[in-house]
């Protein structure tokens, strides 16, 4: 498909996708595409969700706050995205906004936020996460969204985990194997876990540490924020066992 | 070493280090020591650098914006550190502080700013960069401190790159092998280069491809923003040829 029309903008829609369809886009990217790019009727997008594809949309009109859309002609099929969850003790806004975004971008497909013992924050607004991760998807080529869990207690975590997924836990405490021999000939599917900024207590370490499931695994030397060691393990997750060895299909968006 | 004394916090100082000396801390430590930390005269700290090894420090007064310190006991000898450059592209101010945060986190040597076709930015403020890089490794239990180069055009960084050196260029054109083959086997030292947003310009990834110490790499895919893909490239660089099979010595900070 390297002979796709340029887009100028990727939208991910819930609403089902077929040539000919118009569909309407709502407040926030009809702001976005009218008032931040600047796009006029007649201007080329890309629509997509996981289960229809990507599909060329050419802007009818904006009215109302809303943007209508008519679907053309299909850019992409759909295809098996990872199969890849992030549980993440949660942090303060702007680097738990970062660690999101860039889990999107490494192909998480579930974030599940999860209270610890040294966790500081006592919130997490799904809406803003969920929000963050459509816009990465929008920019980073993929055609899933991931999904943005309620809030559980690492305990309830482990009680429920099921048991043929592999738990990556990033343990700063030197006792795990490093990442890359932990990983290697390791199947999934796989979960990363993280901690918060002040770690996990010795008795959380202790509970992973007996769980059959769980893989405590170092990532090098130095102490990493939480932030840095999420996009780390991920990134070295999808490089070793992961998606790593798959090629961008094309490049639809930005400067050639 | 894990018996060593509980610190408040590490400071990066350029002066000698040796047991019972003196030393003066400058307004930015001691403004955060002081205001940000609220530590006390006699509360312990931890001061480094990379030619002396880690030392406790006993906060002895603060005056005139400054903090005198007396040096107490070796807490961490010198040992040599990574050898890997950072080369890229420098993007806007929020995403580039992140990417220097984290590049010092994952044990880079050198940070490299380099302009290319399509670099929005006209200037790089290499103090501040310089004073992400110093907070960073004092929070990630480094020892040295990354240098900040001067900006450089990308075709002087190829004119005059030393033969030896790896140069591990992400590519998102879909031509370059997967990260994780590219590296297994090969030896050191390494950089990695991420260009800008927009991405190489044709002429310069065939530029690249022409240079005999260039690897072109990719990262799976999904297109990565120009920090991510900074970040993910040294992860698994670290991870599979770097030190990531290195464990923390000890974690002197922060709750236990």
């Amino acid at each position: 498909m390297s002979g796709a029309a340029r887009i100028a903008a990727r939208v991910h829609v819930e609403a089902a996708l077929a040539p000919g369809a118009g569909i309407e886009l709502g407040v926030g990217p009809a702001h976005h595409l009218r008032n931040v790019l600047r796009l006029q009727p007649g201007d080329l997008i890309g629509v997509f969700n996981a289960r229809d594809g990507e599909f060329e949309a050419s802007i009818a009109g904006f009215a109302k706050g809303v943007a209508r859309v008519t679907i053309g002609a299909l850019r992409r099929v759909p295809r098996p995205e990872p199969d890849l969850w992030l549980c993440f003790a949660p942090i303060k806004r702007a680097r738990l906004d970062a660690m999101v975004e860039k889990a999107t971008e490494l192909g998480v497909s579930r974030l599940v936020p999860v209270f610890t013992r040294h966790t500081a924050m006592e919130r997490v607004n799904r809406e803003r996460l969920a929000a963050i991760a459509v816009e990465a998807a929008e920019q980073c080529e993929r055609l899933s969204v991931p999904d943005v869990d309620a809030p559980v207690d690492l305990a309830e975590l482990l009680g429920r985990w099921p048991a043929d997924r592999q738990l990556i836990v990033a343990d700063e405490s030197g006792a795990g194997a490093p990442i890359a021999t932990a990983l290697a000939g390791l199947a999934g599917p796989f979960a990363v876990l993280t901690g918060p900024e002040g770690g996990f207590a010795s008795g959380e370490l202790d509970a992973l540490g007996r769980a059959v499931f769980v893989r405590r695994v170092g990532l090098g030397p130095r102490i990493l924020r939480a932030d840095t060691a999420a996009i780390a393990a991920l990134a070295v997750l999808q490089a070793i066992v992961g998606d790593g060895g798959l090629a961008p299909r094309f490049v639809g968006q930005g400067q050639s």
